[in-house]
């Protein structure tokens, strides 16, 4: 029995080639949700589309909170939609877990692209593991692709694993940075560095300004202390300004070089493969585990086995071999 | 049938809880074998011991390369054994898992320590995943208690997820750090600090004496910009030198402080039970997939969806139903 405001495949199918914003969005939603006709239904429109997958650029930006993501993201946004392009911008927020939805959650903070026409903007989806929001995060941007937009950037903060999972799904990675006193490695990880494509310094205006040239040359040489990429690819840092808009051309411009040189040498597609396989493992071990813990009388031999472990009487490993041989 | 140069249980029982060293360092092999007899053998031996462990103080010590782990260890070891103490030194190691054991692995790096009669030193078993060399160092700890060493130290080098996993089994995460140029933050992930219970930086000796002090109050001062850890215990920042044997008294004496403040407040056992049931559920999903990827049919749909996938022909979601249809 179909659910009460689900439309047939076709319908949505239909909608999204059609670039029709509310079909895209009752979609979306579809993806999002954790029913299993929905997730079926969800399926069945991403293979309608599927053929029409593929086709933009992928961008994914990450930088500490207070680095000026949302009014960067404004500018540039602003910029390509200037330009004729058409834009998602979506988010993998590992804070959305707890406080449903936190980057994009406050639509003002984009004010002239929430209204943008070319612009659609959605706030990454709350109450699920930081793995199930990248993976519906995919799946919403294949939709977003197949309805027309042929840019997306996927916003993420810089803590936690959530930029290696945005990393893993985009075909430029960019890290925004602030100007700092002295210590700007400092709040940032260098393991976060090691996957950027570039470096764009923010607030680069005003007062500012010296300080972010200084930064831009610090940062540069720290990224020559990195090993190369393998893909003849040197990630540059630049300054920007989303205020004045200075740089702000000269990152679209970087990233389309990256992509014609990444298009040209293989590299694109070779990442974009490797993407697909590692997401489709990762899939595949979560659904695992929740078939498993799905079957009956898991959870409480689960619950029996756990308050042994607690006390010392029982070891993990003979644990998970009663466990199996039981069910 | 039994293997080659196995004994049965009962003798790996009685002669750990002896503390009779070969036939502790024979147990271990069995643990790190992937043979199923092997490893059943080695669960028979665990259970078998079980009631006699848990009771050594574990204290896991991290830092980049060149901060000097050896030299501090051999020098706190010494310090140890010298106080009575029976001192196993464990590595966990994701070097390891390609070039066949690197961190203790020459043991001669060690002089003393590894001819001392109360110490034991067992490098990191090699060929594992980093999650499978984790849970055999967990087995590990737990022959070596049984074997009466009552201080547990386990090494791993300040890069990848190691630092998170070795956390994750000791009662004292110590991280050993280095007095830099200015930039004393920049090689160390901010999320490994999280995780310390102390700091300590080395070679503070000689002309390294100021930059050690000034190294010590800039970290301590960044600690304080961390949430607290919720069991009342604020990490501290020590100076030790490895060749004056300054410091090395306190940190033992630290260490001491923390272990009774926290089995005082119910932390130290409520971080072990967490650590337990923490241990149980990654090993459960290790041998979730191990099971699965062994199934008959498995491997060959596995490789042809892969290839479907990489051919964007496939979703990743379709495939992983389908396979777990098929299954």
């Amino acid at each position: 029995m179909p659910m009460r405001n689900r439309l047939p495949p076709d319908q949505y199918i239909n909608g999204i080639l059609a670039g029709d914003r509310l079909v895209l969005s009752r979609a979306i939603t579809l993806i999002e949700s954790r029913l299993p006709n929905d997730q079926a239904l969800a399926q069945e429109v991403l293979n309608g589309v599927l053929t029409q997958t593929g086709h933009s650029i992928r961008v994914g930006i990450t930088g500490v909170p207070g680095v000026g993501k949302s009014t960067f993201i404004e500018a540039f946004g602003k910029y390509l939609t200037g330009q004729g392009h058409k834009l998602a911008v979506l988010a993998v927020d590992p804070t959305s877990q707890r406080s449903g939805g936190s980057l994009l959650g406050d639509k003002t903070r984009m004010e002239q692209l929430s209204v943008d026409p070319n612009a659609y903007i959605r706030p990454s989806p709350a109450g699920d593991s930081l793995g199930g929001v990248a993976h519906r995060t995919r799946e919403t941007m294949l939709l977003c692709e197949a309805a027309g937009f042929d840019v997306i950037l996927i916003e993420t903060v810089g803590v936690g694993q959530s930029e290696t999972l945005v990393h893993g799904m985009v075909d430029f990675f960019l890290l925004l940075m602030l100007a700092g006193a002295g210590d700007e490695l400092q709040g940032m990880k260098r393991g976060i560095m090691e996957l950027a494509d570039a470096l764009a310094i923010t607030k680069a205006d005003g007062d500012n300004r010296p300080a972010a040239d200084r930064a831009r040359v610090e940062y540069q040489n720290a990224l020559h202390l990195f090993p190369p990429t393998g893909t003849g690819w040197y990630p540059p840092v630049l300054t920007c300004s989303a205020t004045t808009g200075d740089g702000i051309t000269d990152i679209w411009q970087l990233i389309q070089n990256h992509q014609e040189q990444m298009t040209r040498n293989g590299h694109r597609d070779r990442r974009r493969q490797e993407q697909q396989l590692a997401w489709f493992r990762s899939h595949l071990r979560r659904r695992l585990e929740s078939r498993f813990f799905q079957q009956a009388g898991v959870s409480e031999q689960l619950k029996a086995m756990e308050e042994q472990i607690k006390d010392g009487t029982l070891l993990p490993v003979q644990a998970v071999e009663n466990l199996l041989r039981n069910i």
